[in-house]
C-alpha cells in the first residue's frame, strides 16, 4: 500500500509541483513548507506511507534549496520507490535520534513556514520546542490555493471519478430499496463504485426517513420503508482523485410536500451551479443556493455550506461558505450540495462536483437531478 | 462506523477513564488535556467519528470540571450515540463559526495543556492564536502512560486479540507459499485475521527472501521462492484492541546460516521476555534482546527498537527502546520483536505481545518460536 496513489504523474510533474509550492511559499512571505503524510504529500511527491504514526516523515520545501523528505530509515526504502522521489533528496534518521534535530537543521532558525494541516500536533510541538524562534500557519491558511486550481490531466481525472459515480447511481436505482436495511444498499454502493475503478471509499451515506435530516447520518439498522425519502450521497478515490455525488430518491410516490422540498433543492443546486465563473467568490456560490431555499422559507433548514472542493481528497479547500472571498479560478473544482433538513421528518441533498472554466462552470456529475422514484 | 469501538465498556467506564485523566493531568501540573478524535478520544469515551476532518472535534478535560466535546454541529447527533456520551456535554460548534473561540471559552487562559500526539496542527495553531499565554505538550510528553496500564478486562480483549492471531499463524503455516506472490499470502493473512473476528487488519507484512532485509517491507510483487526466509507480521483491531505478532517461517530447508540466525532472534527474543517484570526501565527490555544479537557479531544488523506499547492501537507507548527509563508496571503491554536483517540477502524478526504481571511477564501469544517450514 505504499508508493504513488496517482500512477499518471510522472516525477518530472512532482518536481514542477513542488517547485510551484516553494514559490508560492516565497511570494506568501514563508520561509518553507512543511508537509507530513497525507494528500498534500501524495500531491506533491507521490508518497502516501502505509500509516502516519509518531516517527516523524516530512517534507521540506524552501525557496531556493531542493527539497527533502524526512523519513525513517525504516520507510526509507519505500520513500525511494515513490513517483517523485527522484526529484527529492532523503534524509534518514534512526530510532532513537531525535528527528525535529535533523528537521531543524535544514530551515531558518527564526522563519515562518507554512505546516500541512494534519501534521501530528506532536511534531508541530517538538519543532516548535527546537527551534523556538520559528513560526508556523496552517497550509490551508497560508496556501489555501495551493491544490485548489487542477491542471488538465488531474481535470480528466476527476472527470473519470465523476462519471464512475454517475454509473453507480444510475445501477443504485434497480436495487430494491423497500425492506432492506440502509447497511445493505450501502453496501451495494460501496461495491458499485469499487467495480467503476473506485480504490477507496470514503462514504456510502444511505440516509432513509426520518433520518434524512441528519445530514451526516451515515448509515443505522433502519429498514427502509415504502413511502421513504432516501439521501444517498457516496464517493472515494479513483485513480487518486476523489468523487463525491449526492442524490436523493423516493420509495414509492411522494407528497406534494415531498415533492415541493425536492423541487426547492434542485432550484438551489441550480442556483449555486449557474452561480459559477471565473472572479466570483467563494461565498457567492453559497448565497446563491441558500437564497433560493430562504426565499421558500425553509431558510433554517439548510445547516451546513454549500459545498468543498476536491482533489487528492474528497474534502478540501475552496469551501463555498459564507465569508470566504477567495474568486473563483478555471481549474477549481468543488461540490455544490445544498440540502433541506426536517428533523424527525425527512432530508433531501443535491450534489454534484462542478469545475470553474473560462466562461461558467462545468458539472463533473451529470445523473439527472429531478426526484428518482426506486422500488 | 461511528461510535464504540469496544462496546464492552459503559459510560461509567469511560467516566472513570475520563476522572482518572484529568487527575493524572493536575498531578503533572496541566491546566487540562485535549483530546482530537483518535486513540486517545475512543479510550476516553468510545466516540470514533467516521474521519478525521478539517471540522474540529475536541474532549476538554480539566481537573474539578466535567468533560466537554466540542463537536461539530452535523456530527453531534453521532457523537451524542457513543458509549461515554452520558457522561460528558456536547457542545456544538455550526459551519462558518470560529471553533477555536468555543473551545477557548472552557480553557483557562494561561494554561499548560496535553493535547493528544495525532491532534491536527491546524487545530493547535488555532488554539496557539486564540489563547496566546496557553501552553501545550503532546499527550505522549506530558503522560506517556496514560493508557499503559492495562485494566482486566482491556488483558482479557487483548489477550483474545492475541489468540485470534495465533490461530491465524496456525492457518497461514497450511497455506502454499512457494510460487504464490507476497500479496497473495497478504491477503490470506487478511482474511485469517477477519476470520477470526478482527474488524480492522493495520498490516500483512509478507517479506520473502532478500525483502525480508527490510523491516518496514509490507508486500511486493515477488513471487516466493523455494528456499525463501519469509518474515510474517501482521495484526489489527478485535473488538477495538490490538493484534501484533511476527514469525519467520522458511519455505523448504533453510541453510546453517539461516538456521543459526533464527536461533540468535529467538535468543534474543526470549531474552528480551525475561527480562519484563514490574519495575524495570523499558530500556531494559531492548538491551536484553540486543545484547544477545550484539555478542553473536549481528549487532549491526538488527535496525530497529525492541517493542512497542499496544492496546486500542497497535503502536503506543511504553517503547522498548534505548533511553526510555520508565519502569514497567503490572499491566502494560508491549511487543519485543528483536530481529536481524541481512542486506539483499534475507531478515528474520520474532514477535509476541507481552504483558507485565506482579512477577515477571505473560505471553499474549504463544505460537512456537521455532523455525516453521511451509511449502
Amino acid at each position: 500500500m505504499t508508493g504513488s496513489t496517482a500512477a499518471t504523474f510522472t516525477a518530472d510533474d512532482y518536481r514542477a509541483r513542488m517547485e510551484r509550492a516553494a514559490r508560492a511559499a516565497a511570494e506568501a512571505g514563508l520561509a518553507g513548507l512543511l508537509v507530513a503524510p497525507g494528500p498534500d504529500l501524495v500531491w506533491l511527491t507521490g508518497y502516501a506511507p502505509t500509516a502516519a504514526t509518531e516517527r516523524l516523515t516530512l517534507l521540506v520545501l524552501a525557496p531556493g534549496r531542493d527539497p527533502v523528505l524526512v523519513v525513517p530509515t525504516l520507510e526509507a526504502p519505500d520513500a525511494a520507490k515513490a513517483a517523485g522521489a527522484s526529484a527529492l533528496t532523503l534524509r534518514d534518521w534512526t530510532d532513537g535520534k531525535d528527528p525535529y534535530a535533523a528537521t531543524a537543521a535544514l530551515l531558518d532558525t527564526s522563519g515562518s513556514f507554512g505546516v500541512s494541516d494534519n501534521t501530528w500536533a506532536m511534531h508541530l510541538l517538538g519543532l516548535q520546542r527546537t527551534l523556538p524562534d520559528t513560526s508556523y500557519a496552517s497550509l490551508t491558511e497560508a496556501l489555501p490555493m495551493l491544490r485548489a486550481v487542477k491542471d488538465t490531466a488531474e481535470l480528466e481525472l476527476l472527470a473519470a471519478a465523476g462519471a464512475a459515480a454517475d454509473a453507480t447511481f444510475e445501477q443504485i436505482r434497480d436495487v430494491p430499496f423497500a425492506g432492506r436495511g440502509e447497511s445493505e444498499i450501502a453496501a451495494d454502493l460501496d461495491r458499485l463504485l469499487r467495480e467503476h475503478g473506485h480504490a477507496q471509499v470514503d462514504f456510502t451515506i444511505v440516509a432513509s426517513g426520518p433520518n434524512g435530516a441528519n445530514p451526516h447520518h451515515e448509515v443505522g439498522d433502519r429498514v427502509v420503508e415504502r413511502g421513504d425519502m432516501v439521501v444517498l450521497d457516496f464517493g472515494g478515490l479513483k485513480d487518486g482523485y476523489g468523487s463525491d455525488t449526492s442524490r436523493t430518491v423516493h420509495v414509492g410516490e411522494p407528497t406534494d410536500e415531498e415533492r415541493r422540498v425536492h423541487d426547492l433543492v434542485r432550484e438551489a443546486q441550480e442556483a449555486g451551479f449557474r452561480a459559477v465563473r471565473p472572479g466570483v467568490a467563494c461565498q457567492e456560490v453559497d448565497r446563491a443556493a441558500r437564497a433560493v431555499i430562504a426565499a421558500a422559507g425553509y431558510g433554517e433548514y439548510f445547516i451546513h455550506r454549500t459545498g468543498h472542493g476536491i482533489g487528492v481528497t474528497t474534502h478540501e479547500p475552496p469551501y463555498m461558505i459564507e465569508g470566504e472571498e477567495q474568486p473563483l479560478v478555471p481549474g477549481m473544482c468543488f461540490s455544490v450540495e445544498p440540502g433541506v433538513y426536517l428533523p424527525g421528518r425527512f432530508g433531501v441533498r443535491i450534489e454534484d462536483i462542478v469545475t470553474v472554466t473560462e466562461d461558467g462552470g462545468r458539472r463533473l456529475n451529470d445523473t439527472t437531478r429531478e426526484m428518482v422514484m426506486v422500488d
